[in-house]
């Protein structure tokens, strides 16, 4: 059974008689639906009535609907009301645009808004470096989705994606102090999304791909990155690989092994699958065997091929080998599932190398349940928040476009990838590593800033940090 | 001379030795160099020491290089520091985007993104009426422009359009509690905005275009309304239009003309000269002549014509004038300038019918300064804050969107902005009216909630408000 949590939670406003033993009967029988119960502000209450506002986790709508029938059947309480706490904090989007200065007088319009803002555009207009120094371009990413890929949900369009590429620009905002917006599109084929992307880049420092399937997403980013001077990343592929990779780093120091020794196994060769390789194989991993739904990604194979898995069959697989991913498992030191729920038993990693990692990223439901691959493995991380190890892309994006923003640097690279990925891992001290610790939470302060002084320095390093000058008009 | 204002103001910050007089020598050499001294702030002060911040406002870069040369000039006062409070204020822009919630708990995470926000993105993408109801798209409008006329300024690029929009946006929030997002493009050709334009669309409930050149605005703008279920105003067209009409209503209450027998001459036919001629005629008005840099638009005219222009010769000019603005200007009850500075002089208005009403709006100098007009016209309005009756866009863009996200409105027609000029004119009570009051201030707080309230309604009767459904999740 899935644990209760806040994402299925409901609020239900309840009417008692303010007798004792009533608030009790009441929890029980949530307890006994298997219920959570948190809050239970008093709205109300005088010597006879008492009006509670209840906070339940369940664990599914289904869930949902059977707890408010409980308290519904229940002679002691009346329901006033019920809410979904989800749906309620998306009432209206989850984001607004605010000024950052007041306009409360003529003197402040005349200096934001006509005639004074002539003379800023005409200064940015004569000097577009400017544009980093006297516009919003200086600290803003669009958060860019055709909808073709989200989350688990597959194509659900421009619209379904909205509220997550909202929820994207909060975590922007709240771990990297990052202005993201997000732009849904219209258009799903690669070169409508190129030409869209094109179109709108002069009002931002930075563009975050996200939830764009696979194999477009990398026509996509590769032409982006050719052709615009702002940083092109798609959080899918790039995020994923760097958060990885960081959990990958520490794992390796409990488990004693080298980078350049262990061979690895990817089971899924989607946006994730690809970029966590090569990432992988840029931070030193010499033996990568990719899996997909017709077995490994091998030298000559024909069957279910596109560009990236061309790539993948020339430079990865070294041993040629054929045929499942348990066949590819037998010596493996690490497994990294970024496929679909359920794929993996626990018997299937029997064969792998001693002290075996598995991080088992398919969400909300791993390739295998920590549970059931316990006794085969030394460490186990995961996507989610309710087992030790969560591999979240939040420890990586907004310190990374920090860094990025903050020298107005014209690329994202490689080096970059693998700078955040050493500065995430690095928040860890050694003495507090532990196969239940390799990787630090996503509300680990010290996680975005380290991340933004790696990737600003690798940037500065590489020539593609921009030097923007003070203009103060004088 | 132009006047002093704070859209050319400086912060000198200046030290001197506290003593009676010193401060008045300075205020003395600031007034002798034109200066306006506004706020002296304090920022520290000891029996021998006075450091303080003193605002001037200046009138031109000149100007305010002239005024600091003065300070600088003086014995007495020693300059630590000087900026230009334009220049400051727009450092790193001028917006943010920020949370409507707080992100601070494994349980806000899991409701605001994965994976309780995959139940919203199902929701959405099942029925997208629901954005309106669970996504910014209820309440955000994108400000588009090409950089292609700006201001005054001309073409001067995606780019340099960024302040202005950025500006449009504060001017959306605070005016008409709308969250606007500045969208500046590379591509400046009709069909590359269009589809920049459609693609970026289910992000927004309205698209606000701004500071397109004509004549393409003209196709841009027709092309997107046809294509697309949310609202696509120009602002630069039917905002000023809305203006211009609500001036003319109260004009024509005080020299007692009926809207159908009065002459008008429109000097400009660029996007704003063409919708205002096309809102005047909307509004009743059946003798309206335009002029351009060729004379006076009419039936079988070749010369500089374009699209728009053809339809204003089959449409304006029913007596078929030929000639100059002075030769149009015979026995025309209201002038309207839409065009540049100086193309008027007060003579020529000498042939104008009595109680001549003059709508000089370039900015910042206007075709005929009031000063010069005055002899010749019972009212006269401007775009400029420093003369009576200032014909400003933002009294209408903000409450006309406002009442457009209101209703979700897929369209917005010439009714609508003909309801939204009755609705600004209306503010003023019959009593109020004066030759130096025919349209209310910017800051007019009834202004945006009426015309928001007037220009609901008529989407509402004309069927193009959707009925969005309040979506709780239970």
């Amino acid at each position: 059974m899935p644990l209760p949590s806040a994402s299925n939670s409901l609020t239900v406003r309840i009417k008692y008689q303010n007798k004792v033993g009533n608030l009790a009967k009441l929890a029980q029988a949530i307890a006994d639906a298997g219920g959570s119960v948190g809050s239970m502000d008093v709205v109300e209450s005088d010597s006879k009535l008492m009006v509670r506002d209840i906070v339940i986790d369940c664990f599914d709508t289904k869930h949902q609907n059977k707890i408010i029938e409980t308290i519904k059947g229940l002679q002691s309480v009346e329901v006033v009301s019920v809410s979904d706490r989800t749906f309620e904090m998306h009432q209206g989007g989850k984001i607004e645009v605010t000024s950052k200065a007041p306009l409360v007088s003529r003197d402040d319009l005349s200096m934001a808004y006509t005639p004074g803002v002539a003379r800023i555009s005409t200064a940015v207009a004569e000097d577009p470096i400017k544009a980093f120094a006297l516009t919003i371009r200086q600290n803003c990413v669009a958060v860019v989705s055709d909808g073709s890929a989200v989350l688990g949900l597959g194509d659900i369009g421009p619209l379904g994606a909205m509220p997550v590429m909202e929820g994207k620009a909060m975590l922007f905002k709240e771990f990297g102090k990052v202005d993201a917006f997000p732009i849904c599109l219209s258009v799903n084929d690669p070169k409508g999304i190129i030409d869209a992307v094109k179109a709108i880049a002069p009002t931002f420092g930075g563009i975050n791909l996200e939830d764009i399937a696979a194999p477009k997403c990398f026509e996509v980013e590769e032409t982006l990155r050719a052709e615009l001077d702002i940083p092109v990343f798609h959080d899918d592929q790039h995020g994923t690989a760097a958060v990885v990779l960081a959990a990958l780093y520490n794992a390796l120091k409990i488990v004693d092994k080298d980078i350049s020794a262990i061979k690895v196994v990817v089971l899924g060769a989607g946006a994730a699958g690809v970029a966590c390789s090569k990432a992988l194989m840029g931070a030193g991993v010499r033996n990568v065997i990719l899996c997909d739904r017709a077995g490994t990604i091998y030298k000559g194979r024909k069957e279910g091929m596109n560009p990236a898995k061309e790539w993948l069959a020339e430079n990865t697989n070294p041993e040629g080998v054929k045929g499942t991913p348990q066949d590819a498992l037998k010596g493996a030191d690490l497994f990294l599932g970024v496929s679909g729920p359920g794929l993996l038993k626990g018997e299937d990693l029997k064969v792998m190398a001693r002290d075996a990692v598995l991080f088992t990223l398919s969400n909300p439901t791993p390739e295998i349940m920590p549970e059931e691959a316990a006794p085969y493995a030394r460490i186990i991380a995961t996507g989610r928040s309710d087992y030790p190890n969560q591999i979240n892309n939040v420890l990586c994006f907004p310190g990374l476009f920090r860094g990025l923003l903050d020298c107005a640097s014209r690329k994202v690279d490689q080096n970059m990838i693998i700078a955040a990925s050493k500065a995430i891992a690095d928040v860890i001290k050694p003495e507090e590593l532990s196969e239940d610790y390799i990787i630090p939470s996503v509300f680990n302060a010290q996680v975005a800033p380290a991340v933004a002084k790696a990737v600003r320095e690798v940037a500065q390093k590489a020539g593609y940090a921009r030097e923007v000058p003070k203009v103060t008009g004088i």
